[in-house]
């Protein structure tokens, strides 16, 4: 399990396991901001918010540029996009499983009689 | 942040940061399994299985009943639905972002020489 693909998936799950850098991702949603921005939103130290926004930029999930002294992050769509797909994947392969068991149990519901391999149209 | 809501977040994306608790829920949307044929699928001990199944039940993305001695697990959908609708509801806010962005852009591009507050058909 221990591919590219699956330790991606660990970074962007555990990036996303935390209020303050969900916090953070829900701001830049809106636009970008910068560092010092981040930090007050949050009430936490620059120190701790450029520690969340390195989290965040490993799993892809923000980026950021710095001009001059100034940090400014914005929203990395491939991380969101990443988590989303493999949910999405689960998710409908499970959904698809219930819908033959609902198949399968609505013919044997409606031919009780007759286990045949006849398949009802 | 820390309310009900934030909790279960924490508690679901850190339950999917795993690559054992993520093959395990792989293995389950294809349908029911017990937790030894969990603990053979991934290689691990019965125990590490069961504490695994602890954190999934936890965020319910699994749960599980026990009939005599065998404990049987299935898909929870509450919990992929959570994490999925969480990174739904930011990846849709930051598109219309851009999609506002990208009208602005086109209005100032096409008549650069009114930065008026007229509106463009």
């Amino acid at each position: 399990m221990l591919n590219h693909e699956s330790q991606a998936a660990d970074r962007v799950f555990h990036a996303l396991a935390d209020a303050n850098r969900r916090a953070m991702i829900e701001r830049l949603t809106s636009g970008p901001a910068t560092v010092s921005e981040l930090a007050r939103l949050l009430g936490v130290t620059v120190a701790a918010t450029v520690q969340h926004l390195q989290v965040l930029q490993a799993s892809e999930l923000v980026r950021s540029e710095k001009a001059g002294r100034v940090r400014t992050c914005q929203i990395d769509p491939s991380g969101l996009r990443r988590a989303e797909e493999w949910l999405r994947r689960r998710r409908t392969t499970w959904e698809h499983r219930l819908d033959r068991l609902g198949d399968v149990l609505g013919e044997s519901h409606t031919d009780p009689g007759h286990p045949s391999k006849e398949h009802r149209s």
